[in-house]
This record gives C-alpha cells, sequence and structure tokens, in this order.
C-alpha cells in the first residue's frame, strides 16, 4: 500500500464513521455544504474561469488508447460549448481498466474507501465549475445545479463508499476456527478472507442529473474494487469528464493506475454503451435512463450485476387537507422545479371528483385544480424568479409533450414559454395541468417526461388509491404522496405504498418537496417496482458488486 | 403481532445473538449438535419409526388445493419407497402463497427471525428421521446423512435466517430527521422504513444434499417476509415434506399462514420447476442443480432474483509437502466421501510430471498416483467401514461414468463395486483414478460427476497453476486446495484463486477436508465463477430478497 494512502485513512476516518453512523440511524447528515457561501473566497470566480477555458477547445484529460475526439453537448441555454473528447475504442478501454485492478484489490476496502473520500472532497472543491457543466448540460438553473449536481451528488457519492466499505467489513478479515473434538484436541483452522471485485464496472449517464444520478453507482464499484467506465450522456459529457478528471489525479496521486476511472465518450449513433453492456468482462452496470434501454440491459446483459433507474408514474392522492395553500404551495412548487424534468416530480394528482374537505371547507375538484394552478402561476409570476425555479427545457422532445398534453383532456393551467432574461436563446416552460378523468388510464397511465401533470377526477379516495396501486404497480414510480387528514386513509395509502413499492411522503406543506431525496436519510427507488431495480443506497446496491474469496489452513 | 410470537422473540433472541456474532467474527460456532448421541433419549428410535410410517402411505401435509398425488422417490440402498405427495397446480401454490405475505410482512424482522429459528429447533428435534429421509433419497450413508442433511442443514439455516435479519435491521425503523435551516427553524421530518418481501420465493432442492442446499434459500427469503415454495427434486422429497410439515406446523402455532411455506412435488416430466420459475409472482427462486438448468434460470427467470449453484471442476494442485501420508489419507478421504458425489468433491488433482519432493524426498508421478490410490485402498479396504464412508451411488448416470471414465486415460485406480452388508440391492462403488496429461483438456476440463477424478501430469506447478486458472475461469469450481511446502508458491496460488474467483483450502492433512464447509465460517461458493452465482451466506445473497419502502412526513 502506497504511503500516501495510508495518511488518507487516517485523514478520512472520522467522515467515513459518520457517514456509516448516518447510514444505521437514517437521521440527519450532510458531508459537503449545500450553501454556494460555504464555498472559499474565490471558488465562484476560480469555477466560473474554469468552466469557460473547457469551452471551444479539447477537455484536458487522458484517455487510454484514445483514437479520435468527440463532440457532442448543446447547453440548453444556447450558449456555445463546443468541447471535444478524446474517444478509444471498446478493446482498449477495457484492457486498461482490467490491468488496473489488481493493486486496487490488494489495497484492500480501508485505502480504498479513504481515496474514494479524497476524490470526493476534490469534487467537492470544483462544484463551482462543475455546477455550471450540470447547468449546462441538463438544463437545471445555476442553484439547483451547484446543489444537485455539487454537494448533493457528493453526498450520495459518500453514502455508496459507506455502504460498500460497511459491507466489506461486516465479518472478520480473518479468523482462526477451533471446533471442539470432545477428549482429542480441538480442530484449527487459519482462515482468510479478501473482498475481491467483480471486474470492470459500467456507469451509464444521463442528461438530467449527470453527476447525481451517477456517483452512487461510480463510487459503489469503485470502493469495492472494480475498475470503471463511465459513459456520459452524450449531451451531458462535461459534469462527468470533470469528475473522472479528479478521480484519476487522485488515483495516480495516491500511487494508483487512473486508469480504474476512465471517461468514455462516444458518439451519439455509436451504442458504445451496448457494446461495453454485453462485453464479458463487464460485470456491474448502473444505468439511469429510459425504460426502453433499461429494460434492454436487464435482459441482454447478463453476465453482469445491472442496476436501473428507468421512468415510472409519480402520483400523489389529494385526500383532504388542514393547510390547503400549504399544500397548493408544495405541489406548485414540486411541480415546477426544474421544468417538471426531475424523476421524482409527480405526474398524475389523484383528486375525488366530489371535492376534498380542506381547513374544514368542501373544495370541488375544479376549485382545488383551479387553485393548484393559481399557486403555480403565483410562484412562477415573476419572470426572473421563474427562470431560477424552472431552469431549461433539456430538449425538444419535452415541449413536443407540452403541446400534446393539451390535446388529452381539459386544460386547467397552459404551459407559458418564458423569456430567460440572461439566455435569450434558452426554451423555457412553465408547467401544463391537464384534467382528465379515472376513465382516461391510457393517458395518465404512463410517463409523460416533463412538466405535464394530469389532475384524474377520481370516484373516491378509496378509488384514487386502487388507481394508484393499478397505475403504480403496472409502471411504478419513484415517489408517491398523499394529503390526508384522516390517518385511516394514511394507513390505507401506506399499505398500497407497500403492496406497490414506493416509498410515499405524507402531507407535505412545509419546506420539503416530494421530489427531495436526502443522502443517508431517505431511499431513493426502492427496487420494488418497475421504475428502478435498485435504491440509492441500500446493503442490495453495494453486495453484488464484489465476492468473497477466502484461504484456509491448519493453524 | 399474534402472543406466541412475542414469547419466542424472548426465547430465540439468545440463538440469534450468537449466531449474528459468528457470522462477523466467522469464528467456530453451531447452535445444532452434530453427534447422533446429543439427541435425546429415544429419538433414534422415534426416528426410524416415523421414517418407517411414511413409507407405503400418503405422506400427511397440507397442500393448498391438491388435485392429486405424485409418487417418484426410489432408495439408491433398495428399499421400497412408494410415498405418495399431493400435488396442486401452479395457480393455486401461487394464490394461497401470496395471500400469507401481508400478515407476514407486518410481522416484522424480529418476530419473523424468532419463528424461523423456532422451525429449526424443531427440525433438529426431528433430526434422526431427517436422516433416514436424506439417506434413502440421496444415497448418503446414515452418519453423513444425519450430519449434512440435519444439524450441519440446520446451522446453515440460522446463518441465512441472521444474514436476512442483520440486512433488515441494518438500519433504525423509524428515524427524526432535523436539517439545519440557518437562523429559521430546522425542518424535522419523521420517517419510517419498512422491509417489504418481494413475493413468492422458490426454492428448487437437488438429490444429493435435499435439505443442506434448500435451507439457506428457504430460511432467506422466509425471514425477510416472503411465502416460500418448496419444490424437491423429485427423487428427493421426503427430507423436504417433512421440513415443510413442520415449517406450516409452527407458522399455525404462531398465528400465521401456514401456506407461508408449501409443499410443490412433481411428476419427473411435469417441469413444475420452470413453470413457476417464470410466473410474474415469482420474484426469488434458489437453485442447486445441473448447469444446464441454472442457466436456463438465469436467463429466463428474469423476472426473479436467481441464486444458483450448479457444476464445476473442483481442483487441487500438488506441489510439495511436508506430510505425505497425512496429504494422501486427507485426500482420499475426499475422494471416497459420498462416492464423489459432493459438490464440493475434488475432481483434477494437478501433480508436476517430473514428481513432487515430500518430506524432502522426491515422489515421482507416478509414485504419488499409486500411494493416493493405495491411500484409498486402505480407508476402503474393509467392506462395512467403505460403505459407511461410500454409501450408495445416487443413480446409474453415475455408474455410467465410472465406465466411461477407465476409457479416457490410464487407470490408476480402478473402481470396485462393494457389498453392502445391510442392503444387498444398493449399488456401491469405489472412486477412480484416471491418469491423463495436460493436454487432455477436453477431459478433465469439465466437470464428470460422481467418484472420478483426474491425475493430471502438468510440466509444473507453475504450469499447474495456469491450468487451474484455464480450467476454473472458464467452467467455475466450488473448491480448490494447494499442497506446498513453499509459500511463494501458496501466495501464486492464493492469488490464482483470487482471480477467479474460489474458496482455497492449503495443506489439508488433518480431520478437515476440502469438501467440508462450515456454516458461519466458510463460505460455500463465492458467486464469483461459473459453479455458482451466490455465495452461502453473504450480504449479497439476502439484500436481494427484500426491499425498504420508507414513509415519511412533516414531525
Amino acid at each position: 500500500m502506497p504511503n500516501p494512502a495510508e495518511d488518507l485513512i487516517a485523514k478520512h476516518r472520522p467522515t467515513l464513521e459518520r457517514a456509516l453512523e448516518a447510514i444505521r440511524s437514517r437521521e440527519y447528515f450532510s458531508q459537503y455544504p449545500e450553501q454556494l457561501k460555504a464555498q472559499p473566497e474565490g471558488a465562484v470566480e476560480a469555477g466560473q474561469q474554469a468552466f469557460d477555458s473547457y469551452r471551444a477547445a479539447t477537455f484536458p484529460i487522458e484517455v487510454p488508447g484514445a483514437d479520435s475526439t468527440v463532440n457532442t453537448e448543446i447547453s440548453p441555454y444556447g450558449l456555445p460549448m463546443d468541447i471535444s473528447y478524446p474517444h478509444a475504442s471498446v478493446d482498449t478501454l477495457i484492457s486498461a481498466a482490467q490491468a488496473a485492478i489488481p493493486a486496487w484489490r490488494d489495497a484492500g476496502p480501508d485505502t480504498r474507501a479513504a481515496v474514494a473520500i479524497e476524490i470526493l472532497d476534490r469534487l467537492h472543491a470544483r462544484s463551482v465549475e462543475i455546477a455550471h457543466a450540470c447547468m449546462h448540460t441538463s438544463g437545471q438553473a445555476f442553484g439547483m445545479a451547484f446543489q444537485a449536481g455539487g454537494p448533493h451528488a457528493q453526498d450520495r457519492g459518500l453514502e455508496a463508499v459507506a455502504y460498500g466499505y460497511a459491507e466489506q467489513v461486516r465479518h472478520a478479515p480473518s479468523a482462526r476456527w477451533e471446533k471442539p473434538q470432545g477428549k482429542r484436541g480441538p480442530l484449527v483452522m487459519d482462515k482468510k478472507f479478501t473482498a475481491v471485485p467483480r471486474g470492470v464496472a459500467l456507469v451509464i449517464g444521463c442528461n438530467t442529473f449527470p453527476t447525481w444520478n451517477s456517483y452512487p453507482g461510480l463510487f459503489a464499484s469503485l470502493v469495492t474494487g472494480n475498475a470503471v467506465l463511465v459513459k456520459p450522456h452524450p449531451r451531458a459529457v462535461l459534469p462527468l469528464a470533470i469528475s473522472v478528471a479528479i478521480a484519476r489525479g487522485v488515483l495516480a496521486e495516491t500511487g494508483f493506475d487512473p486508469n480504474l476511472v476512465t471517461l468514455v465518450a462516444e458518439n451519439p449513433d455509436e451504442k458504445l454503451a451496448a457494446d461495453l453492456a454485453t462485453r464479458p468482462e463487464v460485470k456491474v452496470i448502473d444505468f439511469t435512463g429510459s425504460t426502453a434501454f433499461g429494460d434492454w440491459l436487464e435482459t441482454n446483459a447478463r453476465q453482469a450485476q445491472v442496476y436501473t433507474e428507468k421512468a415510472g408514474v409519480n402520483t400523489i392522492v389529494i385526500d383532504s387537507t388542514d393547510d390547503y395553500q400549504g399544500m397548493l404551495n408544495n405541489v406548485a412548487f414540486s411541480l415546477s422545479l426544474y421544468t417538471g424534468q426531475m424523476c421524482t416530480a409527480p405526474q398524475d394528482l389523484l383528486i375525488p371528483r366530489d371535492g376534498i374537505t380542506a381547513g374544514g371547507e368542501h373544495k370541488s375538484f375544479d376549485e382545488v385544480t383551479r387553485d393548484l394552478a393559481g399557486a403555480v402561476e403565483g410562484l412562477l409570476g415573476e419572470e426572473k424568479r421563474a427562470v431560477e425555479i424552472l431552469g431549461a427545457v433539456v430538449n425538444d422532445a419535452v415541449v413536443g409533450r407540452i403541446d400534446r398534453a393539451a390535446t388529452l383532456g381539459t386544460v386547467v393551467l397552459p404551459s407559458r414559454a418564458v423569456d430567460h432574461p440572461a439566455f435569450p436563446d434558452a426554451t423555457v416552460r412553465t408547467p401544463t395541468i391537464v384534467a382528465v378523468d379515472a376513465a382516461d388510464e391510457q393517458t395518465f397511465g404512463e410517463e409523460c417526461f416533463g412538466p405535464v401533470s394530469f389532475a384524474v377526477a377520481t370516484d373516491s379516495t378509496a378509488r384514487s388509491i386502487e388507481t394508484f396501486r393499478k397505475v403504480v404497480g403496472a409502471k411504478g414510480a419513484l415517489t408517491a404522496s398523499i394529503y390526508s387528514t384522516d390517518e385511516s386513509v394514511i394507513d390505507a395509502m401506506e399499505s398500497a405504498a407497500q403492496d406497490v413499492g414506493v416509498a410515499l411522503s405524507v402531507n407535505l406543506t412545509g419546506g420539503v418537496y416530494v421530489n427531495q431525496s436526502a443522502a443517508f436519510s431517505d431511499f431513493h427507488g426502492t427496487g420494488a417496482n418497475a421504475a428502478a431495480n435498485a435504491a440509492l443506497t441500500d446493503g442490495a446496491y453495494v453486495a453484488g458488486r464484489f465476492r468473497v474469496v477466502q484461504s484456509r489452513r491448519h493453524a
């Protein structure tokens, strides 16, 4: 083990201990401050400068066997990017990754965890530049790009390190086994147990949360001894290119082969992810993206442990509330944040057609939907504030879905185009709410990705819960939410959420939104429904990334 | 939660705690004494009587929706069995299992673990009758059938309970989450985390170790909240029928639906396992058996978490030894025990063609193989002792492979037929050792199930290790073993074992054999090679059997 790594173990031990305690207690913990103002002096300027330096240039990163470059990004804000990335062949990438594994395996879990945390610390120090990179690939507003793409993603990475580490050290690395033999002396064996990685891991990133959705798989695979190929979405390469470059730097500094983490940039028509995913050497795959490709991976990448996060139908059941305005404001924010382009954003609002009780008063279905529309309009009325919540539309398909939604029911809230004061070429759209009937399941029963939500008129809350069971049972969901003043209704919804395997939020009216999932406390996804076959993060997410190989002999 | 279950939690807490400590320390632990004499007075007679009462009768067990009976067992000892078991349709079995789940899920991990341990205790009390059942289905001698089919299997079941329990309670069941908000008051949420089972689990048993290979999956799935369909091998139904009946009894006593554990007896041509395995409701599958069906399950049961143990090529590398006779005796016993029909029995003995150093003296390849043959003959020279080690041949295909082996190389030790003093109709055969060259990889490079081993002449120990890497890297293995006095050779073998992912035993010359795998200390299989995609037992074996579903609300 190189000496720098020994120092790192001591340096990062307290962080690791706190993270290990947090994944047990599930209480609030964050290692990486989410406030921009917590960044050191000059970080904002330096981050902007670094980001600008990448544009119209070849990104400075070593890729083993690079044979050409690719240039595939377009900022949703219209900012010229023109960044080229080195590109290599599948064979070269895999060979380089494989060659890096043995020394990393032999280093053991303590060293690997320390190196991983050092990488996360360095990522944190570069959060501003990563925020710009996330903003101009995902379309998130800068504030969100900073938090979600920076500290929140880093916390999720640390959570994966803690789980991966805990899993490897849950049993003793060696043991003396003494089996009594009655009057004869005992049988005595000395045994060693080594965590052995699966091999080459592949992380396939998405367009909307390039770092947040990639760091868990990257760090879970890395800490368990695997080499990781990081294949970003062709439209969101920069955030992961920066991240990979930082990881490679730390690995080299600590005496390891930087090819333990490699950038795999691809041409959009190249299908590199599919080629890599079915290679026998690739043993672990993490994917966030479409149901079609996620299902394809689960079916075809048979040699690998495959973790997927796909599409789902996130649902809110509205039964009754004590805080009508709190509910409306909370839901309005959830629908608006990042233009409804979060995998956790609600889509279906199931409301009894006879209305609800709110603060002791009856509110008709029309009143509820109209008041919700009003809350959205109120939230997004001022252009400058609106763009900070909405960000930009990530791609044209989202606009197409907004337009199509208007034909699917009664438009309660039409989507508006908003002029971005700073980026005139950005496409910014407000959410639309479309009222439909519970019978229109073919409309609201599938994911409609983007700022489209359906207010579904049901016969009763009991029928809302039935519809929730049916739709989410078939299509999955990453989030579900209920508003009710009646504990028996909440119980019924909790029971339904357990049956269809989706995380539930109850009566959110304050500063927590159903879209939000906090590292170390909230499990993101469950692995128990069609929206994801894994959760961020639990034991199942890490346990299959390595194996235990023992060696025993007579003492 | 029913009151009897509450009492059980207190009763079994000490056992659970000891098991939890053992899976961490990997030191010696056994809950269930392996000595027949530790059974209470009268147990031997009562067990024999119970076993006899099952013969020529319909086995007394309730199977939901039973529509007919099946009768498929033949004792390898020639004892008339003629036992009929109720048979039901796939639809009925699945519906009954599903209906049983919600109350079991809601009971929580503490109750489930306590009920599971109560089942294991009852199984232990019935070990003699289960031993007879194992003997007359697998062909194991009674002593081995008692230990492996009784206490050792029960310990493996308890180990699975401990892992499954630990995995469910590794995080708090509820938490108060307080996120500081600077000068404003903190955001405060109350969160609940519920372990939710995957659904219906299927255990597919094997002919040779009906209980030992089935209890881990059965108990791992049960303790994590699933309902379990137990599908025995058609020729080894009785041990699992008794086990299922005992489990159902405990479940009913403790207020749960006995259909949480159901016997699925099938006609051999019925392919019930394949039908069940691809049903959408079946979410977890444990299988021990052929590579062909294991691979089929992994490919086709895409809706389920599939754990398989299949065939492999167990290998011993012989380089040098300080204890020649100890080595010969140890290997001879490993080849002979249960007629080489253990999944852990060695098959390939890789020996330098120029011989080895043994106790400072040179021994040629021919001497080593001849002396090993002599050690086997010495061990099995006396008929009465021989049958207690060998047991009976489990099926005719084994005899066919013995006969064919004689044509594959130079027979160093021919297989003999042994008359069984108590069971004249039993087929009892001693092992054969066939010498081949390292070039004959098509011969020794595949599993030849039964008492056939190949003494492979290699160019050197270094080439032996290369051959081990190649063969086991391709075909997998459950065990590997090395004899060497040179630590650098042992290191090279350990490194190779880690690369191909197989557990290693070093210089076994005493009372521990490479075939043996002790619950709580030895990992059986690794999941890292083609012989098994899972290990008994580690975190990966239990973590995917349930999911965590959370519910959160403002405090």
